[in-house]
């Protein structure tokens, strides 16, 4: 129930393939930018997921998404791609992502994460190094 | 403020394109699945999107997008995506939208399309074609 | 060392996806058409990908391509996406494959497929059923 | 005719939308890397795409691409995109591209981009900020 932390940020460029004949990036690139940056937010907290996915047989997916798209993106921009942690619990974490282009939003999203055996998909316990860098986050003053 | 109204159907067939390496569809190209769906039921309804872009100047864009991931698709499957009209109005057409797996869901979501000119980004009204469509779908018995 | 063979066929048709600002469909999408063509051709031959993979740890890879692009497609075009054999080997196959339109070239390729073990990538004897296939391709008068 | 100048590189993360069921990058996303780096090596020349565009109607389109495959990159790999200029011509430039990995090359290729108008797809000559780039590179000692 804890409010958004302490936000991560994480840049994108647009490029030719993320764009489509209206002109502007296609709708669905905006879910790779958001897992980019989500996976770079992992990466500073310590969780690896090729070796998680290797070796502990663990993925995370996504079950829940809530988008808005506010402004369009074009070609070249530089957006600025932020991951805060709005809750977190035993098995799914709850992100609030955005896109933004010179400090405003161009899309803002909700994202339920949660942790799955691959084999089964089957929820699985948030890996411990994200339970505690969560945890400190927290209890940061 | 109708409610949902007679759906459109269209097949999807899962290629390695559409995976990742966590061995299951990517969740971004259900997206793509669904614009699919949206362009087939458009046509069906006879809105041609490639005059109406090049002759009118006229996109559609989505601006809302609520999704839930229920499943998890894999290679060779072939997925039934759904369209259902929910609310109709000047410049926006709500959609219910599905992606069915021997008749059961998948993922599923809500979105907004608005139409817009492409140049500007601004609001347009439907074009004729489909706000006329829509109504003959709601007056039938 | 044969000369190509009866070619399979697959329809594919242009959405927003498959373009870019330029209002064409961008280059890197015609290997997702020829791909999933292979993939038919394939499924037409009796060749399951996903067993294939999950039974016996076999994927296929490419190896070379080589690729000429002639025309651009557009938005709400049909492609048929075209597949010969040009030659084929106990590990490899080499394939012709075109998008045509209207009956004309688009883009053609010739395009190397390795059998290999996923794990290790190392090239792996083609699946009994594909040889027997191909084999039945040049034999009939 | 002149050999091959001075490599530019540009480094790209593999995440999860690039990789495949077969658990290594998909084989169409190379393309994608490719032509991210020639966007960079084209803004490092002075050569923005998007202005081009807009304002002269004019892009570059890949009419030809040779590629070899030699080794799977996977999640989390990080990739040296280079691009080294092999011919410079009136309306085409071709390149010589890699990908390393490690300082080992993961995918090699040639590719032929051709400056055209957007509009009719009519060869037009290169910009000419690109050509006495071009030019700079060949006479530098």
């Amino acid at each position: 129930m804890a409010s958004t932390a302490i936000a991560f940020s994480h840049p994108v460029r647009i490029y030719w393939e993320d764009t489509d004949a209206g002109g502007i990036v296609y709708y669905a690139n905006y879910l790779k930018f958001f897992e980019r940056a989500r996976t770079e937010w992992l990466r500073a907290l310590g969780v690896a997921q090729e070796p998680m996915r290797k070796e502990q047989g663990l993925i995370f997916v996504v079950t829940d998404l809530d988008m808005r798209y506010l402004h369009a993106a074009r070609l070249d921009d530089v957006l600025t791609i932020t991951v805060a942690v709005s809750v977190a619990a035993r098995a799914t974490v709850v992100l609030a992502q955005a896109a933004l282009r010179g400090g405003l939003p161009v899309a803002d999203s909700r994202i339920t994460l949660a942790c799955v055996e691959a084999a089964s998909l089957r929820p699985r316990r948030l890996p411990r190094t994200l339970i505690d860098a969560l945890a400190s986050l927290h209890t940061s003053p």
